[in-house]
């Protein structure tokens, strides 16, 4: 029995939950799952990513992501260059990993991102992300252009998408309820312990 | 000093504000102004509400409102036939009363629409909301048709969209930081108290 939890490199409220994950998560085990939203925006006929659908929105976006970092004690968040960036690289490169290791990967390279501005569709980000998780670059290199990883990142978008997920971060319990975004982070947690 | 809270009768995470927002401002003053948010999602070039952009996307939400429901212990959230409902009436009626009335009328034409399963487009909704708020629904209803509800509906409609809101519910603090969704109401609360 586990939280599954899917996220997506690009996603920027992902960002709050992978760092705050093992803070947060108690004994609930959880289970790491990289996937992309890119399809799954595309089947519902979206077009761009619904938090950039007018500026607004886009500005509260960035402003609140900045507040909810200070409020839970994260590094500041920094807004990056580009947004969305390009994670089928980074999404594949995990899933190549050993779940163990997967987690503090993750981590580096959202980090990376958010809080160093860098963009993670750069080689050299992945291989500095593998580095500072204790990772050999060349190995994770090597995992992420593998036949297998690029299957697995296929199949885990449509698990995701089979679950319902329609955005990103999603956490679905062992009975398959479903949980969207950082705000439920907790929720899901307590629904999972609840199932034991 | 008052936390401005922005709201849409149609709009189903306020809902959850509207139930809530007595029991935890504590000592912060909110003002209550309900506005439309079809034209400033017409503005964005959004055709449809964002929450009911895929299926899978509606699902949640439902789900997600009623698992809320629960954790915050208010009543059971019942889905209504029609969503979203047309709010113009709702608002101009509660813009019509006095501010000390206002919260009173707005949490029963909430409840009756997503606790008794009503439509508050159907005049005899907001009549019975008004009578459960011990007001003369008559002088409700003269209130809601009069010019100057009109005026006053257009008036804050502008004042959100000037403030940067681009969904409901918002809460704009007095130094006129913007917080989006009922997620965000405590957050908000804390920010306009750090201010005095």
């Amino acid at each position: 029995m586990a939280l599954t939890f899917f996220y997506d490199f690009a996603s920027s409220y992902s960002h709050l939950s992978v760092l705050r994950m093992d803070a947060v998560r108690g004994d609930v085990e959880v289970s790491w799952r990289p996937f992309l939203l890119g399809p799954i925006f595309a089947a519902a006929g979206l077009g761009a990513t619904p938090n950039l659908s007018s500026a607004a929105k886009a500005a509260h976006m960035w402003r609140d992501l900045s507040r909810r970092s200070a409020v839970y004690g994260l590094p500041p968040f920094v807004t990056p260059a580009a947004f969305p960036q390009r994670s089928v690289a980074a999404a594949r490169a995990a899933l190549a990993l050993p779940e163990a290791v997967r987690p503090a990967f993750t981590r580096a390279a959202f980090v990376a991102q958010f809080c160093d501005g860098r963009n993670i569709a750069d080689p050299r980000t992945l291989e500095d992300a593998a580095t500072s998780a204790g990772l050999d670059p060349a190995a994770v290199a090597a995992g992420a252009a593998s036949p297998e990883a690029k299957a697995a990142l296929f199949a885990t978008t449509a698990a995701a998408e089979a679950a319902g997920v329609f955005g990103a971060p999603s956490f679905v319990a062992a009975d398959g309820e479903l949980f969207w975004g950082d705000d439920r982070l907790e929720d899901a947690l307590a629904w999972e312990r609840r199932l034991r």
